[in-house]
């Protein structure tokens, strides 16, 4: 994509209602929960500037999670309404540094702060694609500006 | 609630997107991935006639699913907009039974037939509760009719 | 397989600790959980016999359930260790009838009674196999003699 | 419990068989499904030395995920046995810091490098516990010697 790193800051939002699923023993989310609906929020976040995340993986191109790091700040009780709100904070080459922040909906500060490191790779061989396709890359410039 | 079983036929509709996190290893969704979105659409028909589950449950009265029956008809890929439409078809004493198909949004034939038992018990002891609260017993007639 | 059904009642055992990922709000089993133990007893019980269900799949067969039925019978805590029971109670054709009761280790009464159908179809076009690999009907007659 | 950092090299096996509800579309294990395998594999480690998490939790001790880092570094495919090896590799006042790290079973090289930090808090109403119950402490001593 770039020889240099891009850098971003703008962001999307991508709204997720706690259910008992995501609950566990303690009447909190489970702390695993959160990265369904970060994977969610992403996929949503492509589809807002036109790219279907399934139409990608039809072309050969899949981008799978290769670093997550997650800071669990506030528990978040069920029924809860909660926000993802997501950038492309950094391309570097292939790779896409995604920040993810949770919020209750009426809180100022964020429940989990989170970074997903994601990389195209080819589909069928598991390779990572040093050349992705370009409507991925033209996606990929829609979110970041 | 009521002395002979009351039916109904009015369905409501809950959308879901299948993410990658639904499906296996063979591209379609997980069979059990269903469970969880025919909860959220029941959750979310509550919500649609005034009654948020969580504050059911802090009044102490709890709703588990007593029974299950799912069909599967036809296999759903990654990225599929997908509709549950849930009725609570018939009201016995307390049990409600609840049925929930799904439909891909194109299809005129449903993929998944499901058909759902809860009874409300109280939250503490998990024991039957004869008398639900009042505010349970309207949303399930604002559901029914 | 066979013209007429075949019936079968001897069963496996397989084991499996509650997580607090298993339990939701209420502090007990969230009602979909069962269906992971299920599969992977299913899937130990076929390896008990000789087969790997990844190399059933590597030869084109996939074994997809088309039909679940669960009867919720007691609630299960967290920590709790639980015993779920297979057998393949009946062959019908190609389709594969399951039960899977599901026990609290010192219990006698089950927590659990479920029945699932499965059928095996071709991997690549989702079509019914009528005649499935012979490895697949070894380890069922392995598995319900 | 410590006022200087304590520090361990003593490494806990749990095994876990890939089973399909773990993978996704792409035929490999989902990127979220590890934090199930690490969390049981964190209460077999305190079951090894004597401690049922359940039991903890009933004294009125949580002891939540506050801090979670991933890195994938090879994918894996339904069916392998893979190996859980964790340590409490620091324990810095009433934090614990848990290395976890995944291997197939076949491999010197691991899959994955995980680090996650947990707390033990007041079940009742999360509020960091500075004086943890002593069987935990215990326990905790156990799993570093």
């Amino acid at each position: 994509m770039h020889a240099s790193p891009q850098l971003s800051n703008r962001w999307f939002d991508y709204s997720v209602r706690v259910q008992p699923r995501h609950t566990d023993y303690a009447g909190i989310v489970w702390h695993g929960s959160y990265l369904e609906w970060m994977e969610a929020a992403r996929i949503d976040t492509f589809r807002s500037v036109g790219l279907e995340y399934a139409a990608l993986v039809q072309m050969g191109c899949d981008l799978p999670v290769i670093d997550v790091s997650l800071r669990y700040q506030k528990a978040i009780p069920m029924g809860e309404e909660v926000i993802v709100k997501s950038r492309i904070s950094k391309r570097e080459k292939v790779r896409l540094h995604w920040d993810q922040d949770i919020f209750c909906i009426n809180d100022e500060k964020p429940c989990l702060l989170g970074h997903v490191t994601l990389v195209p790779v080819n589909s069928e061989n598991g390779r990572i694609l040093r050349k992705p396709p370009k409507t991925l890359q033209d996606a990929i410039d829609h979110i970041m500006n």
